[in-house]
């Protein structure tokens, strides 16, 4: 059987002959970077043949390399089969590398009413005169101790069969665990002595990147442990579209089992750090977009991504946290939140319990920016929402130094109005090797600003300064010189680069108002706007009123709610009570699918400036601009 | 490998040195009588060593054999270990043969209320303008045809995985089928085409020694087959204790399978005389008595056989079918009707639920009669029960010429008063080899007529009759001479023999009036008495009176429903609102320790009389004997 040697590491896998090298170094645990899900058209699982022979299409795939790198021995590691044993370097590049994943929530105070309960108990040993079964004897013990109705506690086959043995061979001191379920309770648990303060629940954000773990007693609701790491089904494909192609092609099972193994992997970082047994966590809580909690359940989310896009299952799921590979107590319960459409998942829906949008009178509007958006608006009566590609220019792609929020991304930036002279901050302090979706709002806000580029994104070469100049394509703007960075290059924004981060927010602020449109409503009855997740947390408020990426509003009335997804999956944790909210949000929310919204692409064309076409609906910024104006003269 | 062959049959079968006979004879499928569990204490598994090596303790079990039996190489089955290629003849009185088995029910009208329903549908594919998830959609449909609110139908997520391939391969048109369970319904299964017409129910009696299956439409209610066969535990003990103790000894998953085999081979037979797919049972409603439906669902029995006597769980239970073996669709549910104690199992609650007892404001006395007796008394309003042993002699054991209900035995006999001639009828009309449970009764009513026994039971010898004689050990009536019958000796009933039939009808007739006691019930308020179960379909019930067996009441309220059992199973089958009956039966019964009853023992002793001590309570019983008497003179 030939082998695999991983360099720099000098991992060694066997293989079996014409393994593609990507498939061995899932094998070996390696995350690589593999953004079409190893279909040769991302040319990102770059290696370096070092020894050893393989086949490899050179004239295929050769586009994606320099001739020096093809003379390095550059190869896809997806479309590159092993013949013998070889040895293969991995650059950095190709590995996924930590980024900042947002775990903070918003925190918002939630009162404990789990839906798991334990109940030490001391019962009576049966006696001739009363010889009451054992099932009836336990539960009427858990009854005198405040627990609910006997009659109303269903007790499973395996849970039932272990009863006779536990309460003798505990003398009849046990702890009786039982949980709220559809129709009444269920008895999930009894175990010998009192472990009644053993008694944890997780709430999960199961992300298409990223898996967050927060770990709570539900005895008093503190967070023991919060963890995270990256959804090992990014080896089956960076994005949504790869993963459902990826099932489709019978990796289903495949991408369920990385699911939870990646939910695993952050409940025994969270479970070790809170020092507990992952065996005594009862119920497990989940968040996610549609296709994620399609796929962690099992159920094929091929039929999403093609017309006319339709979801297997809206309604929220219980399942079994054991049936479905997550390594908690054998008989917990998985609660998953409900999705709306293809597009509004439930991870939405758990932004929506987090911002309290659906207990308030008055009007909010929720926004969540990644390489998709999904914007909702509403209050405790009606809501609106709507979702779809902002295009990857808002996380730093398709600009030329954009990137990732990876230390040495430019995260915030300001330019001095006169001098043009910019003041940075980068990600781990260290040397600048690009910039990220937060830097390149305060960037173009600033150029608009100091004038550098017009509101239809423009550079103004007229402006004589040296970070103006002519580059190969476009007129562009030196952010950092060359010696300053990382990279040995001056790190530059184009006009191109402006105009597509024009393209991107008009996407979101059209949204926006196509929803207000819909529901008749004016920014001035926004009582609030809620960012969530990672990019609403980092960008600058002010900025994104600016550039026109979201309406104009107090600033004061803008709020982050961080990782909504996970705390609006924590709240359903330990308060059962916001689950019938949770219910009302998924019956009441109406999908405006855009694409279908005639008057969309006419709030889109106005919405390709900076900010707006229509001024008068960016007052506050209008008057900024002409302030600025007037000072450059 | 060693080999054992079995003669008459010449079945051959290899196994393991050190196996024993019986165990041999399991795995070949030849049914055994083992009343003792394969202990060695009931000597019942005589085989026959032909040729071949065996090690068997003579010495020890010498005790069961004469000493031609042993030179004929007689042995214990169960205590003989095979050590080399063995040949053993099998008689037949090892074998267990074809009894009588009750399947005939009282077929009380029942309404068709089922809790499983099937859905034809044809749904619109979904468009761009209607999205909506397909589960929604197939809910709706469900909803449109009459069929629950969308929203309360859960989707398990097996069901929920197989929808999306299912609606499109079958061009939308597809069956879907709902339970009702508690706190909502269930999609249990979602089918290509229309296939609403196959869905079909079992009631299974489980018994001790029989399974009795009806397969009925849940369409129509009709009953498509009915099928009986013996329950397979019987090769690891033939009586409850025997199982139990089987089941301590590590026996249960066994006994857990056989039962389930047991029901499956039934069904098996049902369904191919039906022609249908056993697949198309949805839901199998079963009754037993406590020690078998613990054992069918897995859950150790062994509790209820030591003081104090407690069962693990007496609440109706509900399980997948699937889980627990039984071969009907793979998301069929079972109902197994509720306990009440260890000795009052389902079976009796089904009984109850047969008679309609429970619906009624008259009181009414149930009594089903085998090697121990339930008694219940009651109406709607309140209900109280006992059991107790009734010891074999109504069974035709501890008799010397008594026998079960096989071919041969005497079922019916009346005697000339004046010649004391007998006329009988045999089971399948061959030559009498021995006297069954109903002619034993008919047999003592008729002695005692004709003044040939006391109401003692004693044999007045100075009657002048070929007939009359004193025995080896005991004064003897002659029910057969020899000549007549297929074993080559005269039958005779012994005055020992009837003095065990009166201790054994005394136990029954004084639990009896000790419910009636307890109750402050007289006989003239009791409306109606039901006999449930093989005995009471076949005795006399004139005879039945006569003798003391039961209270007198007029013989036109005296109503056998046969096999309750199965008929209550049956009920709960075809009209789910008959099981809210059943939680109140269960509920509301209660049960009375006869041994803790210090009446019970006075009860017992006046009713070892036939009729009973005070005639007053049998007046026309008494008037008949008053006329018999004078008539002899």
């Amino acid at each position: 059987m030939p082998s695999v040697t991983f360099l720099p590491s000098y991992r060694k896998i066997p293989v079996d002959p014409g393994t593609t090298i990507l498939a061995a170094a899932q094998k070996a645990g390696i995350q690589m970077n593999v953004v079409c899900g190893g279909q040769g058209k991302c040319g990102k699982c770059v290696v370096y043949l070092k020894s050893g022979l393989v086949s490899f299409d050179r004239e295929k795939y050769g586009r994606y390399f320099t001739a020096g790198e093809l003379e390095n021995g550059a190869c896809l590691a997806c479309q590159t089969a092993v013949e013998g044993d070889v040895q293969v370097m991995i650059p950095e590049s190709t590995l996924i590398q930590e980024q900042k994943i947002l775990v903070e929530s918003l925190g918002i105070g939630t009162e404990l009413h789990p839906s798991v309960w334990k109940y030490a108990l001391e019962l009576q040993p049966p006696t001739l005169e009363d010889p009451s079964p054992d099932l009836t004897r336990l539960l009427w013990g858990i009854q005198k101790m405040g627990g609910p109705v006997a009659e109303k506690i269903y007790a499973p086959l395996e849970v039932l069969r272990s009863i006779p043995a536990v309460l003798r061979d505990s003398g009849w001191k046990v702890t009786g665990t039982v949980a709220l379920v559809p129709g009444g309770y269920r008895l999930i648990n009894v175990e010998k002595g009192d472990t009644a303060r053993f008694l944890y629940g997780a709430a999960v954000d199961l992300g298409t990147t990223t898996v967050v773990v927060y770990l709570r007693s539900l005895v008093d609701g503190k967070v023991l442990a919060v963890a995270s790491n990256y959804n090992r089904q990014i080896s089956c494909g960076e994005d949504i579209l790869s993963r459902v192609n990826y099932a489709r092609k019978g990796g289903l099972d495949r991408l369920q089992q990385l699911a939870a193994e990646s939910i695993n992997a952050a409940l025994t970082a969270a479970a070790n750090s809170a020092g507990i047994d992952r065996d005594e966590i009862y119920e497990v809580v989940i968040s996610g977009n549609t296709v994620m909690t399609h796929i962690l359940m099992g159920i094929d989310p091929a039929y999403m991504i093609e017309e006319p896009y339709v979801p297997v299952v809206r309604r929220y799921l219980t399942a079994s946290a054991q049936r479905l590979g997550i390594g908690v107590n054998a008989n917990a319960g998985l609660f998953v939140f409900p999705a709306v459409s293809d597009f509004i998942g439930g991870d939405v829906v758990a932004d929506i319990l987090a911002a309290g949008m659906a207990e308030r009178d008055e009007v909010s509007l929720l926004i969540d920016i990644g390489t998709n958006f999904e914007v909702v608006l509403g209050n405790r009566e009606w809501m609106f929402s709507c979702a779809g590609a902002a295009g990857p220019a808002l996380e730093g792609g398709e600009v030329l130094f954009g990137m990732r929020a990876n230390p040495g991304a430019i995260e915030r930036i300001s330019l001095d109005l006169d001098t043009l002279d910019p003041t940075y901050e980068t990600i781990n302090s260290v040397k600048p090797r690009g910039i990220c979706g937060s830097g390149l709002i305060d960037l173009i806000a600033d150029l608009l600003r100091a004038c550098v580029i017009d509101r239809t994104g423009r550079i103004n070469t007229a402006i004589r300064s040296p970070r103006i100049r002519q580059g190969a394509h476009f007129p562009e703007f030196v952010v950092a010189w060359a010696r300053e960075t990382a990279i040995g290059k001056d790190i530059v924004i184009t006009e191109n680069d402006v105009k597509s981060l024009i393209m991107s927010k008009a996407s979101v602020l059209a949204a926006c108002f196509t929803l207000m449109n819909e529901a008749g409503i004016r920014r001035e009855e926004i009582a609030s706007i809620f960012f969530s997740g990672a990019f609403g947390n980092y960008i600058n408020k002010e900025h994104a009123i600016t550039i026109g990426l979201i309406p104009e509003v107090p600033i004061g009335s803008i709020q982050n709610i961080g990782n909504g997804a996970v705390e609006g999956a924590n709240i359903a944790l330990i308060n059962r009570k916001k689950r019938r909210i949770i219910d009302e949000i998924a019956r009441m929310i109406a999908y405006i699918e855009l694409n279908a919204e005639p008057s969309f692409m006419d709030e889109y064309t106005r919405a390709t400036f900076l900010p707006h076409t229509d001024l008068a609906l960016f007052p506050e910024v209008e008057r900024l601009l002409d302030a600025c104006r007037i000072r450059r003269g």
